[in-house]
């Protein structure tokens, strides 16, 4: 028997037949059309995973489970709500059952099922309790409590990038003030060089982005770091005191045998793990005892089919 | 059968024996001589249970278990660690062993026990997914997953009065600036009040405690509140707003069926209750779904014995 999983993300949605050991052996994708509606797009998988199949001579009845990442929400009535696809409570489970009917059906938030992913078979398996940080655009995290994924009693748990670990100069895009996202996304990167660029100081990240403020991205930032910039140096500095203050709180709370970081920022990974045991031992309550492994996501984008496929 | 559940305070420990209904059949209680040391106290506990046993014509062969809350962290190797009780390290598991041969012998964390015993018989029963705050001098927090008590892989989790939230004024006795217990504990209470009165506002506050400022404590913030005092209204507004964006992180990470309110703050439940769930509805990141029932606990000082007995 084979799985597949699906991850659907913002701009596009990737697909692929997995087998028992967490091998992706075929693969697909296409754009996420948002215009198309909720309808639209899961009409769009449809055809996708049918021609998977016919394409590598499977048949549904080989297929023992389909599961779902999405970017947003599944309540426990299998209600789906993504800000950024404009879905608002859409009937998830239904409509996918309805289009796949003889297969199980799974679905979870993205970064969760990464999460699941990296727990099987990436940087957090064989551990007890898990948690894994997707440090992109925004901040996702997952949980894995007894290696099986935690979301709590309603399913809202595991929103760790909105975590409120501080004050900010700026709003997160939630309504609230100081989350997580608001400090160690790449978007925070990216705001705070801008800031600190627009409040006249001269940047080597200036000249990598042609001189255009608006064309700066975190990968940028990394790269003038390693050329001893001192605003670069100053922007990461504050990125890695934040995320460091963050996986304190997770230490305290949850206390996981392994901190997993992923998504885009996450190949910078030689600057973020330098010295950050140090940094987070500084913030936790216990500072003489064994405390979290912290590592990079060994799956990279690979984490949300894989993860998907095994919900 | 029965249980025995032992309650370490700062100040004095209360023994009780328990049934498997969660009555306390027997109870009793000494002083924490702290002087005395960490066998000492040990030598006092085993002189107060054999004393306790004796006098109720019970015999160490009808106790199933003998459970030790502590006011600190137990570590997967048994060593306990006490500030307050100036223990660091000190031997708990063989100690106790030595001094009980033929009974189980078990310890845990004094707020993740009085969890325990309100989830099995008290505010969070039936609940999966329960958090409890402890709210007193400091801020303790126990955390239940699946009905079990859960402090993570080395034990070091549900430390969650000490999550940074914020930025304030005064640092936290960890060494941190913006934990939970600095905002919503009885002693920042007490020192906002002073603040605001060394500040040069008028409070009724100040009569309560005789003109001297050294002699406010919680209640009489609460008591003026009731009396519409202006600064103990800006006290307690603040106390709240900031308890609301801790139950919300609650809620964003672990989403738990409900958070219970217990320590000594609680005792002004009617205060702390009223409009709460809107305020933390306010800061959890999905607005329109159920969340976490919020509580206060209902075994009181109970928690602690009845918890232990059945750790």
């Amino acid at each position: 028997m084979y799985y597949i999983g699906v991850d659907i993300g913002g701009t596009g949605i990737q697909a692929g037949v997995v087998d028992n050991q967490g091998k992706i052996l075929f693969r697909t994708e296409c754009k996420t059309v948002v215009k198309k509606g909720f309808e639209g797009i899961l009409d769009d998988i449809k055809i996708m995973i049918d021609k998977l199949l016919e394409e590598n001579n499977l048949n549904m009845k080989e297929i023992k489970s389909i599961g779902f990442g999405v970017p947003g929400f599944i309540n426990k009535k299998g209600l789906v709500t993504c800000v950024n696809l404009k879905w608002d409570g859409e009937s998830f489970e239904n409509e996918l059952k309805r289009r796949f009917p003889n297969v199980e059906i799974h679905g979870e938030n993205d970064a969760t099922v990464a999460a699941l992913g990296e727990s099987k078979f990436g940087s957090m398996k064989g551990a007890d309790v898990g948690v894994l940080y997707t440090l992109g655009t925004g901040v996702g995290g997952g949980i894995v409590i007894n290696q099986k994924v935690f979301s709590g009693a309603h399913g809202l748990g595991s929103e760790i990038g909105h975590q409120v670990i501080g004050e900010n100069y700026f709003d997160c895009n939630c309504g609230n003030n100081g989350c997580v996202e608001t400090f160690c996304s790449a978007t925070a990167i990216i705001k705070y060089s801008q800031k600190l660029i627009q409040e006249g100081r001269k940047s080597r990240i200036l000249d990598l982005a042609e001189g255009d403020l608006e064309k700066i991205n975190a990968k940028m930032v990394f790269d003038a770091y390693r050329e001893n910039d001192i605003v670069a140096i100053e922007v990461i500095t504050r990125f890695k005191s934040y995320l460091a203050k963050t996986f304190a709180n997770t230490i305290n709370t949850l206390d996981p045998e392994i901190i997993s970081i992923g998504g885009g920022v996450s190949k910078a990974s030689d600057i973020i793990l330098d010295g950050i045991e140090d940094l987070v031992r500084k913030y936790v309550l216990y500072k003489k005892e064994d405390i979290a492994k912290i590592v990079c996501a060994t799956l990279g984008s690979d984490a949300g089919i894989i993860g998907a496929a095994f919900l």
